[in-house]
C-alpha cells in the first residue's frame, strides 16, 4: 500500500573513516579532507559550483540501521532515548544524511571538501547549494 | 551495477498547494501552514520535538523530473543553464528536498509547520533538527 521511492547514488565518497566508529559523530568534530567522486553521468551538475563555496551533502548512509525510532542521541548511553527525529543519528528510517561542507578543490568529477562525516565508499545521493535566505534559521 | 536503495516514506504533507505552479519557488516566500502527518509506526520518533523548534523537512518530490542535469534556476528560462547540484531546483536525479521549517503545532502524529514548499500529499521522508554547531555556515 505504501508507496516507495528508489534512490540512485550519483557518487561515492572517498574518506579517511574506513569502519564504522572512526568517523566522528558530526564530521566538524574531526574536519579532515573527503572527496566525492560523482559519477561521471551526472558530473555535469557540478556545473557553477565554486572553491569556498559550502554546499550540503545527502548521503545514503548503507551500513546505518533503519528499525530504531528512539535512539539514544551521539549513540551514547547516558544520553536518554529520544526520537530518531529530533537527533542526526545516523541510524533512521531512510538513513539519509546532511553535513554542511565547504568545496575546497573541484577536478572535473571530483569535489574534494573538509568536514563530512561519511564512512569510505558512502553513496551521495544528492548536493544542495547553501543558500542563506532559505537556510537560515527565522526570527522567533 | 549500480546499487539501488529503498526510501519508505514516513509520512505525508498536507498542503494548500494543490497542483504543480501552486507551490512557490521556495516556501518561505509564501510561509503559509502546513501540516506533516507523519504513519503512526513513526509517530514515536517525533518525541522529543517542542513547538518553535526549526527543523529540516526532507521531502521526496514524486512529481518532479529526474532526468535534469542542467536547469535554469527557479525554473526561469532567462536564467542560464546551471548543473541542477548548484540549485535548489525540485527536478534532480533524487528529488529530495530540504526545507527548514518552524514547528507551530505538534498534536499526536501530526506536526503544523510554517514555511513548507511542498505539493498536497507530498511524501516525507526524514526530519532533523535544526543546530547551529552544524548547520551554520563556516567561517571562511
Amino acid at each position: 500500500m505504501t508507496e516507495q521511492f528508489v534512490c540512485n547514488p550519483i557518487g561515492r565518497v572517498s574518506s579517511p573513516y574506513k569502519e564504522k566508529g572512526d568517523a566522528p559523530a558530526q564530521g566538524r568534530e574531526k574536519n579532515l579532507v573527503s572527496r566525492i567522486i560523482i559519477d561521471p553521468g551526472f558530473a555535469g551538475g557540478l556545473e557553477g559550483l565554486t572553491v569556498g563555496q559550502q554546499i550540503f551533502v545527502l548521503c545514503w548512509f548503507d551500513r546505518s540501521a533503519r528499525d530504531g525510532i528512539k535512539v539514544h542521541p551521539r549513540g551514547k548511553m547516558e544520553n536518554p532515548l529520544t526520537g530518531v527525529f529530533n537527533t542526526r543519528s545516523p541510524a533512521r528510517p531512510n538513513p539519509v544524511s546532511l553535513t554542511l561542507v565547504t568545496i575546497q578543490e573541484i577536478t572535473d568529477n571530483i569535489l574534494t571538501v573538509c568536514g563530512l562525516d561519511a564512512l569510505d565508499n558512502t553513496p551521495v545521493i544528492d548536493i544542495k547549494p547553501y543558500s542563506g535566505k532559505i537556510d537560515e534559521p527565522m526570527q522567533a
